[in-house]
């Protein structure tokens, strides 16, 4: 998964994409980069690593002068974590410098860079996003807008993306609005960002989400719209509502922290947990769902767990014992609100279950009398192929195992899922105005060729 | 501030240090070290930050071999933060290695600093840890056990000190066992921490408190005690409890977070807030006193501020009006929870107020009606001498201002402290089992000559 | 300039080439780079620097696995000193792994790249070795070899090119041979090498020149030639004998170090120096042009001046004062050998004349009677468009003045060349053996297009 | 060995420091640094490696601010190369910082150390030179100087030693003036410095030597000198004018070059080499010599051998082959030169014989009919107690093998050593004005203690 951030006409530009990447630093933990635009040229400091991490030094904003900028937080979904992948991606078109940083992921990737290469392209990473630009150097077209229009044409699945040239800036959704894009103002400024969260740091004002299907193009004259694909169902990604934006976010139209907590309520009265003493959160992006679930099953809110927020990136220890220590240096008990409590646990998702599975070990051992979990959201049976950077379908607990054997497998008293009817019915939305294809299977768009 | 990590007798006894240090990292993250004990020498490996960045590599641990080893995790209290004073420190004593870790501040430093220049000493760093290994090397005695004793009766203040040769680990604390110092058990290795929480993490047993005056030297032969200094009044430091310590750690033979809930419940009778809606945090470190405030008040807890756990060191941005958006980085606002409410904010101290100057502006800007403050200690007046990292007295908010002036300051509707009668009852023990200077101006060791 | 290396069938080759590189160092100091073939797949390490900086940890090598390998050094002819130009340059055409080393430069590169990048196609660097790639990716073909044959129709200039894929090893050279190209054998492996110098190192045997307009493929069946370009007029450049080359390399069929003894004496014949007491060098390039001089002139040769091998890059001194120092870090004068003599310094060539000049006032300074400068080789007058790092025309000291000038601004009291006549007897081939067109203007392959 | 420069009122003090410090490279490369003395303070930059690697970024000068500075050069002469005892070291006495740049050797260094560690010095360097501020620390006397003055007579052996305090800059030479130390002027600023080379690349006068004995302090009154030791028998060290100091330095009242030419005079008298073809030097050392011994034995002198100064730090190589093959990384042979010659190697000294050994095998593989090695020097038998960086008596060739043992193990046909007597007379200097001790192990002061 990913997070973008684009400045039309500030000063500080990268500075403005620097804070608006950290508050989107949820989006994308391993690697971060800023391309500006400056007198005819692109100036890009990149990096694996977090946001501060990579721009720990003041100085490499000496270089990333000018008035427009963009920037990439970056999750790697296909495995490859190369530094050579981080955004946003630099490239010469004709020798004019092009720069391009993406949210979600191209379906037909394989295909087309296949077909490409028959052709005499030469690659430079293993990203579907470079695809983009080889298809549009080979178009025709007066503007790169005119030849990133075509070329956007001969690609399918998610993306929200946005190209920066010396001259200006371009963002473009795809038909379905799979991901979250939106745009705001600062002063005289245009933004571009994944989520509202980006504006609010910045105190710019939110204006409206890009619409799926629109090109726009931000230049010296102005803000230029133009629907690229005609107006069809919008299919976006429900995942997002339940894990991946951030609460004080604003996307798809809602506020993200509203639509969790109703997701919370109904799932208290779905899945009720008669004989609980007290609710208890996986902190922290749990906190609001186990607070919700609390208060509607009128049960205690306490805080069992306590995440150690110092954890960095630790390496792989030398002994089997030391290693099953790891979930200890994230998390620790509070006893004396745990033992001998009949204890709810509530999380947001299952993905894997193996932290899951390691915690509920960690209550117990403090003296949990019965562990009941309580997820947010149904069970992920199916990968995603636009973005979420799920693992393979055999990796999913939830793929080939019933509740009952989850139950087992995670080694609980009880465990209960939000419902797919609840989880749609707590958006008030359309039915199928959300993409939910990893709890249902049914995917908006299909993926072609190998996609790796 | 510090937290000090010492094992014995253990293959491992250098990753087990590691995960101490990480467990007590809360004590201190401006730099870390660990020493090891191998074949009659001493290696270290440390650095400035975090204790996963200075161990970020596992190659350091080889060159960390040997069954003994002493850490440390360090937050200066005088503003030196140079990486020649990062502990463990080391020096060569005839030529044997030995290193020593130490927890608290001495407060006759400058006055026996001086002295020993004047007879020849050359300094190495500008610590008052320092000053022990020289009064040592002067000192006769048939072991470097002896010869500490000796010159520990020379220096005054709060210590717990860690002292590691090639063949002894030496644990001291101060008469008024003024910080934590705690001693465990995991299987044949005896392991000495801060507090209880390194303990737990490495599935370790707590065996007892380090006794005020005490001197432990454990050696091939075992373990050995002596006190070293009469017993007398303890005078434990209860900001400890208040907000340093882990709240799942047991120190001074108390549970912290059971401490701290009794705080936030006598707070709530003190400083009652009639008219609120609801009751948040400051995240993390106030959760529970938040938590334990609305329940006693009967209020609403909910979750209005969040953490953003990404902020690392963020520089100094080049202008005013990015420099105000510094708060923003760290905390976000749920609109959906405080527009139009009227909140109690809890928080567990204040020291200078300008955080939380920031935050009310914030939650302001949020659209919260009206905010109340209710802190869960007493207002912090005094310098601390023993190691707590407050500033000088004139930074301190309440050291000259009235709470009608400090409201006025932070801007806020209301101000509630706790007061020192509350807090003492909370704790249960004698009034005098504490040290409350910060507090009540009353120190119980005084300090001698310039303290720098 | 650039000196490039090639093992085919060793355990050792990334060693080995890193030693063949190490013998060539003085063929490019500003990068160098292995890549080597193991396992269906590439790995490179590559740096700026010199090869001794780049591979200065023994473990890069854990990384360059494989029995072939290929290595370039590398000095930039264009002024674009930047790393991503530092070869061995890697691409993927057809997903195949493909790297390519090149010494020489093309004289149509401006112009097809142009026509390329209508096409389409995108480049990574601004080196014209990576056209080379573009055109092969874009030829049909059954194997990378009739590709490159292909490709190579279209471009022209001086080239004697490696490439290496995970099963073979390719080595092409220009239809005029203008730079060196030896191929060699270490028992089972062939080798290949700018010059002579790397087999000698390694202790392998020299075999034979590649002969120009030859291509060689060296796979799992054996060493496959074709000559992929008709026979022609050899073109080898005679810089290559003045200077560039090492004196104990055998280039274009012929000793350096005899070639340039030659050229002092028929030096020392043209442009005698009577009055001068002794014959110096520039060290140490011409120290056996100046000991020929001195004997065939029955002079006394002197060591006069010592070169500083210890100078690195130094920075840019912050005062003038400081500056106009710089010569004499790298030269130190021995006065009791220079004062009150009159001194022949002996030269290989002037280029801009920037150093001769400061030395020239070094000399003076230290007490020598008259400086009478001898150069073993003809005026440098015109660029060189084959890969010879000589300035722009307008820097070349002998572009726009006559030798009378020329003695004038170096403020010498006489000064000679050698003649292109005696320059080419000394060689003792045809007059059209060799590029002489930095002297002579003579350019046997004419450049098309804007150079950069 | 080391090298030492000293610099008072100069407003470019650290950059004229690094200027002669980059002159006197050849007398240490394992690491450089600079203090420097501004407002009350001193600043100091040092590393590993060299003058152009420690300092190659010019920012390090903003540090080392101020009108006086004093510079090191180090080559370990105790096998402890770690960082910590690069110099100039740096102490705090009594608060004020000091800093000491030492070249020599003390000889009784591990007697006065056990003595300090007795009465509690805490030493932070292995290095002998740490031993001379513990002594002064422990002295009363009204300044430095005089502290300095009281050290001195407690401490025997070699040296040349400089200084530096926010406030004055001193020099000390030890009674027999083993090492040699010279004084400057450049307008308005002292200098000191190892040896003259430093200030003719300064452009500064050389004004005489520090007297041994002799200790000068420079403080805004001007120079102030003391002899603090009676004047006595100087006893230079000969290997300076055989090996150590660069030719064109003036030392011990004599040019380096000069002597150097009559050695090889001398030798050529004593062991003439009939049959010779040619004379060849192994560069650069001794190249003079060669040339000297070429010219009065009336043989021809060659350049058969070229260095390879690219040759940086070479790791380890994986096999045998490999590490057979270093030497050739150094050295280069000229073939044309050499072929079925009958070849005279000069070389100005052996230690080990390790690299001769080595050559000589190369030369014979480059097709020499005979070698004849000739030496400038007397066979090197006894180790060095003053600072010149011999191995142990076991690993000189000379200390256990007659010559004609020698002979058999560094395989070739004559070896010639320089008598001591021709090389004293060369001197022209009475026989006692020198230290021979590692010729004649007439040793002029006695070593005390355990010597590591």
């Amino acid at each position: 998964m990913c997070g973008i951030m684009g400045i039309y006409n500030n000063t500080e530009a990268s500075t403005l994409a620097y804070m608006g990447l950290y508050a989107q630093q949820h989006r994308g933990q391993e690697g971060a980069g800023i391309v500006s635009a400056n007198e005819g040229k692109l100036f890009r400091h990149m990096g694996q690593g977090l946001v501060s991490d990579v721009f720990s030094e003041p100085s490499v904003f000496d270089e990333l002068q000018g008035n427009s900028a963009i920037g990439h937080v970056r999750y790697s979904t296909t495995g490859e974590s190369d530094r050579k992948n981080v955004g946003p991606l630099m490239f010469n078109v004709d020798d004019i410098p092009i720069s391009i940083a993406h949210n979600g992921n191209l379906v037909n990737a394989a295909d087309v860079r296949r077909r490409l290469q028959q052709e005499g392209a030469i690659f430079q990473t293993s990203t579907d996003t470079e695809i983009i630009i080889h298809l549009l150097a080979r178009e025709q077209g007066k503007t790169i807008a005119d030849r990133l229009e075509r070329a956007l044409q001969k690609v399918a699945g998610a993306y929200s993306l946005l190209i920066i040239t010396p001259d200006e800036l371009i963002a473009a959704r795809d038909p379905h609005g799979i991901r979250p894009f939106c745009l705001g103002r600062l002063k005289d400024a245009y933004l571009l960002a994944s989520e509202t969260c980006a504006f609010d740091l910045l105190g710019a004002d939110y204006l409206r989400d890009i619409k799926p299907g629109e090109m726009l193009v931000i230049d010296p004259d102005g803000l230029h719209t133009k629907q690229i694909f005609p107006e069809t169902q919008p299919r976006h990604c429900i995942f997002e509502h339940i894990y991946f934006s951030r609460p004080d976010s604003r996307i798809f139209d809602e506020n993200v922290d509203k639509i969790r907590r109703k997701f919370s309520k109904i799932l208290a009265d779905e899945q009720p947990a008669p004989g609980a003493d007290i609710v208890i959160s996986v902190p922290d992006s749990s906190n609001t769902n186990a607070l919700g679930y609390a208060r509607r099953a009128n049960l205690k809110y306490e805080i069992g767990l306590i995440r150690n927020h110092y954890v960095g990136r630790t390496f792989i220890f030398p002994s089997q014992r030391l290693r099953d220590l790891s979930v200890k240096l994230k998390f620790n008990t509070v006893r004396g609100v745990l033992k001998d409590r009949e204890v709810v646990v509530v999380d947001d998702s299952i993905v894997r279950g193996t932290t899951l599975k390691k915690l509920t070990r960690l209550l117990k051992a403090s003296g949990v009398k019965k562990v009941h979990v309580r997820i947010g959201s149904p069970p992920v049976r199916h990968p995603c192929f636009y973005g979420m950077d799920f693992p393979t379908e055999t990796e999913l607990l939830a793929a080939d195992h019933s509740e009952a054997e989850m139950q087992a497998i995670i080694a609980v008293d009880s465990l209960g899922y939000l419902s797919i009817d609840g989880m749609l019915n707590a958006t008030g939305a359309d039915k199928e105005h959300f993409c939910t294809a990893c709890f249902s299977g049914n995917y908006p768009v299909i993926p072609k060729g190998d996609h790796d």
